[in-house]
């Protein structure tokens, strides 16, 4: 009897995801292969097609799994009693905290957009992700914390500062060793760089 | 005779090289062997130890390349009549620039820095670049543009800045598909993001 727990528990999916995000950890999400997710889940290499018709939907399941956390990180970074921009700001922060806490998937869920079939779960998950940073900036803009205009590129404004401290933290380009290092440095580009109204 | 070109006219340093930008562009310069930059040279598996002793010393030339490519975009995107806070700006966007001219070049001197061993020689390019970085925050703050304090954490500021528009726009995920509008976006951000003294 080989590997029972894989194919008699019903886990199969589950041991494929992580055989899929330690694969990104080493090689990275464009050099993936199902081939050696399956060897390194120690099943068939048929094995993962119970699963995922292909390369692109398992990492799509990745993906998936990795914007539901995002998102649900970065709405409930704050309780509900604190200001628009008081959320908007924990969200960034949380953002890059996932990023820290998740580089595989993180990787996966940016980086690997420019050469993998996007599938529909990981686009809509994805798009939940960009509506609750959109909702709260439309939130901001409501209290007046942010200027009015277009919310939608100031929420793409909003993302790539968060971004960029994540990648560059990520990628050892920033001169802090710690989590709370990070956070402390993203904090005050958070708070420095927010377009926030009363400094107009 | 097979392929002359690569042993006899003595460019078999840029060969590899340029086999090493286009195979980081295909699987990323972590999955990057430096058996399959000779294969796509043309060359023999031996033959890139004539000039890298390893992978890592292939891609730290390829970033050393890049480095000494951005710093010069930075330093020369504006005239010297400019104020420091316009060379700033200009620098900002010639950073977005060189990504989208770059991508490889990019994704090897910031994504790869995690995994890789730095070299001497890349090592001292990139501190080569962020010095130009930090001149001209420095500059600012003698201008009175950006708020006093300290400069080296301002710089990273305005560095994750860039970093953010230029990691969304080379992995496909901001709406902007012409390099024009990617730079207008990028423009937007920096005039809208930098902490520019006039606004507190």
């Amino acid at each position: 009897m080989k590997r029972p727990a894989v194919y008699h528990h019903g886990n199969l999916r589950q041991v494929l995801l992580e055989a899929a995000i330690n694969l990104i950890g080493e090689v990275g999400p464009k050099a993936f292969t199902l081939r050696e997710v399956a060897r390194r889940a120690g099943v068939s290499h048929n094995a993962p097609y119970r699963h995922f018709q292909d390369k692109d939907e398992l990492l799509a399941a990745v993906c998936t799994q990795g914007y539901h956390e995002l998102t649900e990180a970065m709405l409930n970074a704050c309780g509900s009693r604190a200001t628009a921009l008081q959320r908007l700001k924990k969200a960034g922060l949380a953002y890059v905290a996932f990023a820290l806490r998740r580089p595989e998937h993180f990787r996966a869920m940016f980086d690997a957009r420019s050469y993998t079939r996007e599938q529909p779960d990981s686009a809509a998950a994805r798009q939940e992700s960009f509506e609750a940073l959109l909702g709260l900036v439309k939130a901001c803009q409501k209290e007046r914390h942010l200027p009015t205009g277009e919310p939608h590129r100031l929420a793409l404004l909003c993302w790539s500062m968060v971004h960029g401290v994540a990648k560059l933290a990520t990628t050892g380009c920033l001169p802090y060793e710690s989590e709370a290092d990070v956070l402390k440095f993203a904090e005050f580009v958070i708070n420095e760089s927010l377009p926030v109204r009363a400094r107009k």
